[in-house]
């Protein structure tokens, strides 16, 4: 469950509240598209926005429609206890795994965030993914702390920022992770832009933010990539660029919600504020950029 | 109100929840020693990990236990909706001015920040303070959104980052932000260890961590720079520098966390989870330097 593409819907936001039937609509195309799994409640999934009655509810709309593609449930929050919470409401709602993000307000030691998978690891009862973004969570993992965690019961997987574009150094990084982790402890690369190269380079699984909303593009990377087909998979990869630069330029959520407005897989505005959905100008560079790549959705 | 000594005591946890009892007798001890204002729920009262009901149970105790001393209370959210919950429960409770920091996940552009504000500013029926601290919020102001946002109805003070530790540099820090904003709003300067050089470079307010747990101690400091005594102001922060070093390696939370848990003035533990106090080790290092500074509770 830990391997191949996980894609990574939106949780649409309408009014201030979830909306459920947009939330559902994006579910069935992952399903139909046939992604490995469907990981619900991820840093695109808002869930940092939302209550946990609100995520327990997420959760089983994910499970209910995600049918036989496995469901990964996002359960990060800023105080552990509410992190119990999530977990308790994921696995009461289904989920075949947990994604743990160690969320910071004040800033974290390594043995804090050791705790809080501890914490975590100690009452969950499916496998746990490891989630690694400084960029939201504001925390940096140590190698050594990917080693100490990794041996925790129930971690399954770690959700690796992106790595570097050369990919002999590509290598050498995953090597030097999977030199510090159990055998069975997979690998999954995040960022889309570096998704091709990290696969490459022995990453397992790709946690990908295009395929929550977009499965068949993030496909035409991930399956060559796979396949050890490093020319086509790069190729795919660097089709995209326009997209990857927009992901850059106004971070991948945003992009991707301006995505499913264009292709009215949801209302507009879709955010929680205080996040805008992209403004007037921005939105027709979008539309450009998709036009131009011939997107189309399924 | 906005001048002056601003004290931002803690809000012990005790077994996940609030311990009300240690909080009161905290707020009775910053009502004895005089502060200019308590603000209540800053980062140093752990805002960001408690539920809107815990907030506004902690606003209320506030306002009823500071007596004449007026309360500002952090109302700040990644949610714009809590953060209106938050508004209407601290202004329900008697708060006499609001502190709103723009917390973010996902990375907020200046418009949603300015957004924000606008939309608390609407609602507001108290004077609002501007939080800026990148270390916790993870967004920095430009100074052309401080003017921004100064414009806005009932906004009152910006809390601002340690400034330069040089006077000259500091002064001219200041002055470049009371350029862009109007003559009413007050600006008060946060991160202790730079308060001395912040009040004496014109800063009208101190928003105070230590003043929080020991107010005795900050007044040693704030009563002189206000009174532009530069030599004794300077002086007296100088004689502080191993506790501003501990702030600096653990962060000033932690630090207090532990002087309180010293003192007894809370039970131990009092943050909440997944932070963790300080090690036994630590916590010696932080008992010898308050011994060295001769430092002894109100």
């Amino acid at each position: 469950m830990f391997t191949g593409l996980s894609a990574f819907p939106l949780t649409p936001i309408k009014d201030d509240a979830v909306d459920e039937a947009g939330f559902v609509r994006l579910i069935e195309r992952l399903t139909s598209a046939g992604v490995d799994s469907i990981t619900a409640l991820g840093s695109t999934g808002s869930y940092a926005y939302l209550s946990p009655a609100e995520r327990a509810r997420v959760a089983e709309l994910a499970v209910t429609h995600a049918k036989n593609v496995p469901v990964i449930v996002g359960v990060g929050s800023l105080r552990t206890s509410d992190v119990i919470t999530n977990v308790e409401n994921a696995q009461q709602a289904g989920a075949s795994g947990l994604l743990v993000a160690p969320m910071s307000y004040q800033p974290l030691t390594e043995d804090e965030v050791y705790g809080l998978f501890r914490a975590v690891t100690e009452i969950a009862s499916v496998p746990v993914v490891v989630y690694d973004n400084p960029t939201t969570t504001h925390f940096t993992f140590s190698t050594e702390l990917y080693g100490r965690i990794a041996t925790l019961p129930a971690i399954a997987s770690i959700k690796i920022p992106p790595v570097d574009t050369d990919l002999q150094r590509a290598r050498a990084r995953v090597e030097e992770i999977r030199s510090v982790i159990p055998g069975d402890v997979t690998i999954g690369i995040s960022g889309d832009s570096a998704a091709a190269i990290g696969l490459l380079a022995g990453c397992d699984a790709w946690y990908s933010v295009i395929a929550g909303t977009l499965p068949e593009l993030a496909q035409r990377i991930s399956r060559p990539a796979l396949n050890g087909d490093l020319t086509e998979a790069l190729a795919a990869s660097q089709r995209l660029t326009p997209l990857w630069d927009l992901f850059a330029e106004h971070g991948s959520l945003r992009v991707v919600a301006a995505i499913a407005e264009h292709f009215r897989l949801t209302d507009r505005p879709n955010l929680p504020a205080p996040m805008h959905g992209l403004s007037a100008v921005k939105l027709a560079r979008v539309r450009n950029v998709l036009e131009d790549l011939e997107v189309t959705p399924l």
